[in-house]
């Protein structure tokens, strides 16, 4: 499995949101790209990627919803049907129970540190993308790994010191600060270049 | 200058869509992911950086719309805003003239076949994006590149044929075939990977 997990500070946590405003629900557009990059290809829908969307804005955070690629039906790769899931999602959280959304959509009430521990027990090798990581060109995945990424407003500083218990390396994608859904792009792609 | 060339098969040439289906404007929204891929970086827009999106849908083909990086005002990188400023400037098209629609954004009647010639001629090193390309990574780009690439629909066989007397090279991104979005992401990461 090749996992992302991205951090949106204040992505909101009601369905009660316009799909014509995205940007307006604490800019859920960017958890959409991120979602759409992590599972398409060009006709057709990656295997063995799931993508964890963190979200931390009001009402009622956090919420965790996850989009498992081999499971999920009529979901194409635009805004705003990837933003009518995440809201059809956000209706279905209830506490202390990871609920079936979809087809492939899962929703909790799942904080990030949760996930975090759940995934490094689960055996995963844990990476978080950052501007100040080693080139991700030196790496070698395994078998299991995450990608642990920020929106435009970067992962808070406790919640850095709180991964540096959890991570396997800090990865980075060169000078530049890439859009938080190009990272996924990038990083898949230099995945897909060592194996094939 | 880095520029792209997205020809798009189906995208509609009238500004009577809606900006709640974009899909269903022959697929408006790729075109609205690889412009702003090609623009945008994490907090900041890219600086020398032009993309062309050639429409080739009905009801009056073609009309190619340019956004350039280092002129644009107002624009986001969500696809609904994106999608609201090329429906603008579908209601400036005019024969035989290129119209300034909004600052850092133009739109002619322009061909396909006709922007080609007129890049070829300007110095242009044109570049074009296929599977059966050589490794972008064996290529060392010049000052002025055009990377020219298809929708969801690939580029048509006649097309081709004729792009064989203009391009410089092909160029593929690898086995995977990647989302129009995706490839224009890939491109900009393997410049700055050799610049910087």
């Amino acid at each position: 499995m090749v996992e992302f997990l991205v951090r949106m500070n204040n992505a909101i946590t009601t369905p009660n949101f316009s799909l014509n405003s995205l940007v307006n629900a604490g800019r859920m557009d960017i958890a959409c790209r991120c979602i759409s990059n992590a599972i398409f290809l060009s006709y057709s829908i990656r295997k063995n990627v799931k993508i964890y969307i963190n979200l931390n804005g009001p009402p009622n955070p956090p919420v965790t919803i996850c989009f498992d690629s081999n499971n999920l039906k009529n979901v194409t790769p635009d805004e705003r049907n990837i933003g009518s899931h995440i809201r059809i999602a956000l209706k279905k959280v209830k506490e202390d129970m990871e609920m079936k959304s979809e087809p492939g959509i899962t929703v909790s009430k799942k904080s990030f540190e949760e996930l975090i521990k759940e995934k490094s027990k689960n055996n995963f090798d844990l990476y978080y993308l950052t501007k100040n990581g080693k080139d991700i060109r030196n790496f070698e995945f395994g078998e299991n790994s995450l990608f642990i990424l920020g929106d435009h407003k970067g992962i808070p500083k406790k919640t850095e010191i709180f991964l540096e218990k959890f991570v396997k390396d800090k990865i980075s994608l060169g000078k530049i600060e890439y859009l938080a859904s190009a990272c996924i792009s990038i990083v898949h792609y230099e995945i897909d270049r060592k194996k094939y």
